[in-house]
């Protein structure tokens, strides 16, 4: 799986960091997208990837404001005008089903597909699918504002090559019963057990995607072992102050949840403006000191997970 | 007065189109911009011009479509996160108020500024000001769309320097009353009225900036002696069927808009993203045999008016 930035910025789009979203390729066959956050804006920002808005399965909302939603009427029209047919899932806080039923009842936008929106309003299981468990969790913002975990399933192990080699058994159909792990029988009379074949089970990955926070006790259970773990990092170590003011994070109390959740990598958006592109270094330099494999996403920037 | 196209596209947004939106520049002494309608993305567009939001005085929206509207609750908010404290007034048809009531509300939007919202149904006088008079008209579109006449006071005629230096009346305040119109007694006792000395009055400017439409009776009305009608050419010549299918006009019907209103100036804009740049000369020829003072524009083109 991977990730690919849309927006990085923080409160109102600058020239070179739009406003949230953040697009996270399942790697699957179907190509699925996972959408976090649609801020305004964000459908001309897929004009420049490969993205196809038909491609868009689900979209997970933090929180509701407008830097991380107006851009959903938008892109909900344009993938139906683009030729979406497959349903939709839109999960979001209290409130994100009235927003959305008005704006495209007022602005009369047919959708050619299945759109569902779920709400939820605490801490719990959002979905359970064959794949991936996703959990929400509390953060403390301005608003109800929410943090997903997703658990990727385990996936079976791979077949050892070597060892069906030794065995002599032929490459053919029976292969694949054997490494879902069943018993089979060749045509010579011999039997093996599939156990014998395959490998151990590949770890399914952990990413938590947080939304707008104040440092607090949520984020880290959120990030608990996280392969990845994206973080708000509005402001600098130094503007500590406005940061409470404003129920956001520093890049130094991001990475604390960092290292606190044991987390194995860091990428820090929601950058403010009020910081130039110059300024990154030093930004990303203050959150290494505590969480080394901490990296600051751009516009468009990809990231594997 | 001048304009600047934001978005000249139809429909969804495109690479080199933005959805529709349109700055007016007053050229007065507050630099006052009046902006016609806001796609999703304006506020993008105007961080790559010299607009500044605050300077943003009026609104006016032609039609609910999406890719009219969908720009607003970030531009009214980023209005006021940047600093604009004075009033905004917006108008635009039944239902903008419900829309952007509930965008403001349900994304926790507070703006700093006092905001107006005045809807209408139909054909009518909607301002009457000092400096100009605006007039709705209702054209032909899958939801209600209308376009606006901005008629323009006429402005008194300038000072004539040659006649004030035949008189001999010294340079001074009393210049500035003999322009006005005042009689005016000079220190030596000598008489004179403003009206010698004030040359004809300068003719206020009709503008028409249409909404999407069929091709209408309503919009020759609204366009009538303009100096520059703005109108939709969603589609070529060649494509009328479609046009006439899908509620919008043809570069030929917007010509002939033109001509049969005796404009001085047609801007076409809300070009489909069918056409490709290199079919932009055919696009503009087409529209030229029926009215030659005709242009097409791009994003970030700007015109006198």
């Amino acid at each position: 799986m991977k990730f690919t930035f849309l927006g990085t910025g923080s409160g109102v789009p600058a020239k070179h960091r739009n406003v949230s979203s953040l697009a996270l390729h399942l790697m699957d066959k179907k190509g699925a997208i996972w959408l976090f956050d649609c801020g305004e804006g964000t459908q001309q920002q897929i004009l420049h990837t490969k993205i196809k808005l038909r491609k868009i399965e689900k979209i997970f909302i933090t929180h509701l404001h407008g830097d991380h939603i107006f851009g959903l009427p938008g892109l909900l029209g344009s993938r139906s005008f683009q030729g979406g047919e497959t349903p939709l899932k839109l999960y979001g806080p209290k409130g994100i089903k009235e927003y959305i039923d008005i704006s495209l009842r007022v602005s009369g936008t047919y959708l050619r597909y299945p759109l569902t929106i779920k709400e939820f309003e605490e801490t719990g299981q959002l979905i359970e699918e064959k794949d991936f468990t996703v959990w929400t969790g509390v953060l403390v913002h301005g608003l109800p504002s929410f943090g997903f975990r997703l658990e990727q399933r385990d996936s079976p192990g791979s077949l050892l090559m070597d060892k069906v080699k030794e065995a002599d058994i032929p490459i053919g159909p029976l292969l694949q019963k054997l490494k879902e792990g069943e018993k089979v029988q060749l045509p010579d009379g011999r039997f093996f057990y599939g156990k014998n074949f395959v490998g151990p089970p590949k770890k399914g990955k952990v990413i938590a995607v947080l939304g707008d926070t104040r440092f607090t006790d949520g984020a880290v259970q959120l990030a608990s072992g996280a392969d990845t773990l994206i973080h708000e990092a509005t402001f600098s170590s130094e503007d500590h102050v406005i940061a409470e003011e404003y129920f956001h994070s520093t890049t130094v109390q991001a990475a604390e949840v960092a290292k606190l959740a044991s987390a194995k990598q860091l990428i820090l958006n929601h950058i403010s403006s009020r910081y130039q592109q110059e300024d990154t270094h030093q930004l990303l330099a203050e959150a290494r000191e505590i969480f080394p494999n901490t990296f600051i996403a751009e516009d468009f920037s990809s990231f594997d997970c």
